[in-house]
């Protein structure tokens, strides 16, 4: 962390902590100007995604979850593509240098650097009068020309999710104190479940060599199924065919809907599953199924890709077409 | 530009702008989630700055003049660095999106990116309540372990430093309307020579396989000469003896100096040159100094480097030492 802009007296506690996170050679223990990233043939396959106070994540989020979830939500996006997270450069904007902010941050941060083998590299730290905000950029590496893109789905693929989707979503309506905290006001567990789906992500790493070798198009969802569906069929050229009962569901969704507290149109819009989009060729889908269980990793069949250029559309009970009112959740 | 978090609307809006400056294919024309770095074999040189509204630029500044400078704060790294550049990704924090804000503002990134063959290859727009916020990532390429530190003076070797120093942070005073403001008010040329030094840096590039071969140390001087000098002394376990009368000076600080608007102690600790500081062992000064003579970026030795660890000494005319109040800008 080259960390200009701070006083001395700055840059040393700054150098502190985040230090500790600079365990690539290639970051000089962050006393120089720049990182070196080693890359022998490969595709550096490179992803920023930045979170603001207030817009993505609330002013009382604890420090630690930040940190993870900051880090996170790029590691999903290089698993997405296939890619081997190699490391990532950090922009922290603060208001005060606080070290009991700071601290839990940072040893936060460092437990998933190395829990997910994703160094810190360098970064800045600048002062804001403004909201905090955690700016990440990551690298992966993959084989030359073998990152998995948005486009490449073709008309009889099926499309696939892993894990659940919409549990990060009611997580945050929860935080908000929305319907879903008042339909769970007796379900402690089932609130804590949803609110650390929320807050910590869980990227799907071990995924992305799986990925990589059987996937004909891939992104993780993050502004939520439908929106990150139909920026997927754009970019290939094709639409999709989603049967919304096939969608996974934890056990406490799928409790929330059957009580009519939320629906399925309002899950498939949340945001912030960090899950992945994959769409896999027919014929490869039963070695692409055990690979994908071998990983770990639940995955499961929702739909099929189907020619055309309209927006997916999704199916309920009885083949009836279920209306969305919103594709996907706008900070704007 | 993943553009994930903005509305569709304003994904196009942003795709209208930033697409164009995209022109490497690893970035896929901005479709994709990540971008795709080709690597065969160089080292990827990373390094990151951000720039904040109020904090590193006034809020009247032009949009044009940000772009460049936010861009061009991360080129001069990669140049004291000894990286050619290979690209950047843009994370940019906006209250709304303004259209007569983002045409000129990608305009002159574009313009840059093209000058400086540093292709926009990604990035995240997120919507603030708070202060604009510009952070860019950028990557360059040397031969393996070729990266330039700032760690290798040694004593004995010459101090050295790019174009002239000092004339950004007077820029400063001048928007500030400060003394400087004050002592220039008849010369309208003076003090737009200043502003311009301020708000678009001339990053050395041109320098970058100069100072790749022949330095043994390097940075880029952005948060004062004497405090970028302390640091590169620290990190390689050396001090330094710098005669202040070499520095190099506009004509127009130079004046300012003479009238004693101004004195040295304040220009070498004021911020934003964004000139190179290297250190070029004696024997190798004659070969360097016509590598950069070619290059066209004038050099001047300032002093050298001495065995010790204390901060830099600065002496004046008949060797006076000249005390420093403080060695270098601050935001914090």
């Amino acid at each position: 962390m080259a960390s200009e802009r701070t006083a001395s007296g700055e840059d040393s506690l700054i150098a502190r902590y985040f230090r500790p996170l600079a365990t690539d050679p290639g970051a000089f223990d962050l006393n120089d100007d720049a990182a070196a990233l080693k890359a022998s043939g490969e595709d550096i396959v490179v992803t920023t995604d930045a979170i603001v106070e207030g817009v993505h994540f609330l002013p009382d989020d604890p420090p630690d979850t930040l940190a993870r979830k900051a880090l996170r939500v790029n590691l999903s996006d290089l698993a997405a593509k296939g890619a081997t997270p190699a490391g990532f450069v950090l922009t922290l904007a603060l208001r005060t240098v606080d070290e009991a902010w700071l601290g839990p941050f940072a040893s936060a941060l460092g437990e998933d650097a190395t829990q997910f083998g994703c160094p810190l590299l360098g970064g800045d730290t600048v002062s804001t009068p403004g909201p905090l905000m955690i700016s990440i950029t990551a690298f992966g590496r993959v084989p030359p020309g073998k990152m998995v893109h948005r486009s490449g789905a073709k008309p009889g693929d099926l499309v696939v999710v892993t894990g659940t989707i919409g549990d990060a979503a009611l997580g945050l309506d929860v935080l908000k104190g929305g319907v879903v905290a008042g339909a769970l006001a007796s379900d402690r567990a089932g609130r804590d479940m949803l609110i650390g789906r929320y807050r910590v992500p869980q990227p799907r790493n071990a995924l992305a060599n799986v990925i990589r070798d059987y996937a004909s198009a891939a992104m993780d969802v993050s502004d939520g199924l439908a929106g990150d569906l139909a920026k997927l069929c754009a970019a290939s050229g094709v639409s999709a065919a989603i049967d919304a009962q096939s969608i996974p569901l934890s056990a406490t969704a799928r409790a929330l809907i059957t009580r009519g507290a939320v629906d399925i149109a309002s899950i498939v819009s949340g945001g912030d599953d960090y899950e992945i989009l994959c769409v896999i060729p027919e014929d490869r889908f039963d070695v692409f199924e055990q690979a994908a269980k071998a990983s770990g990793v639940p995955v499961t069949v929702i739909g099929g890709i189907v020619a055309g250029s309209s927006v997916p559309r999704f199916f309920g009970g009885e083949g009836r077409e279920i209306p969305l009112s919103r594709l996907s959740y706008s900070h704007f």
